[in-house]
């Protein structure tokens, strides 16, 4: 568990893999984002995308999961304060083995609340040909090292 | 269907309402961010959300449906371009109905390619007291208008 003083600019941390399936593309658009290019291969082929792509909130639903599960630990927990940059460059396919690679920007106590900071995260991630599907840089809060 | 020439700055939209259940948000956040305030109403009293609370990414999942449904219809989709941001000002709770309110805050024509261009647009997620649980300001792709 990492507290708010372990954090430095420049660190980076990784994580494990998630595949995406087709079937999960077409779930997740069916419940959230009922597009034809993220629902239908065929009806995609025809769209900007050029076949079916994930939605771009699944793909941040999918980098969550992968956050959850890596190497980042902040104590109490994965807490958005707040984006200030969300992108996805190139289109997440069925078969895409993703990863998240995050890197530490800048750390900031709370002046209101000692007990908590922020910590301004960038986070990549990335697919199997370590080509960037998702882009985003992010506030986190994080507890501070308790006092005795 | 609206095209690129359709859209103008200060024009807003707005959509149906999508009820959240607390089995919606443990579900999701099972599947894609399993932290105990997501997860669990009791574990959740003692964290920073004090209660039980939808994922921020499920916020956004929900905030996509609606606008799917809703009065913003772009020609081609709803496609976005990238997010500069994007944040959540307070809990989604179990019981919470949210809706979405769309306003345009710029227009531009594609230098580089005459059929599309991008509209700037704040997105404000409502809940049924009408504070806002999520704000994005992000650039939608639109198509224009198909010239004869």
């Amino acid at each position: 568990m990492l507290y708010l003083e372990d954090f430095a600019p420049g660190q980076t941390y990784g994580s494990g893999t998630l595949t995406v399936t087709g079937a999960d593309v077409i779930r997740f658009a069916t419940e959230f984002d009922p597009q034809p290019f993220h629902l239908d291969a065929e009806a995609a082929k025809g769209s900007l995308f050029r076949g079916l792509a994930a939605s771009g909130w699944h793909t941040a639903a999918m980098t969550m999961k992968l956050l959850q599960g890596g190497e980042l630990t902040p104590a109490g927990g994965i807490i958005g304060a707040g984006f200030e940059e969300l992108n996805w460059p190139r289109p997440v396919r069925p078969g895409d083995v993703l990863r998240v690679h995050s890197e530490i920007l800048d750390v900031r106590a709370s002046q209101s609340r000692p007990t908590q900071g922020l910590i301004k995260v960038r986070g990549t991630t990335f697919n199997q040909d370590d080509k960037p599907v998702q882009v985003f840089v992010g506030h986190l809060i994080v507890q501070a090292r308790p006092t005795v």
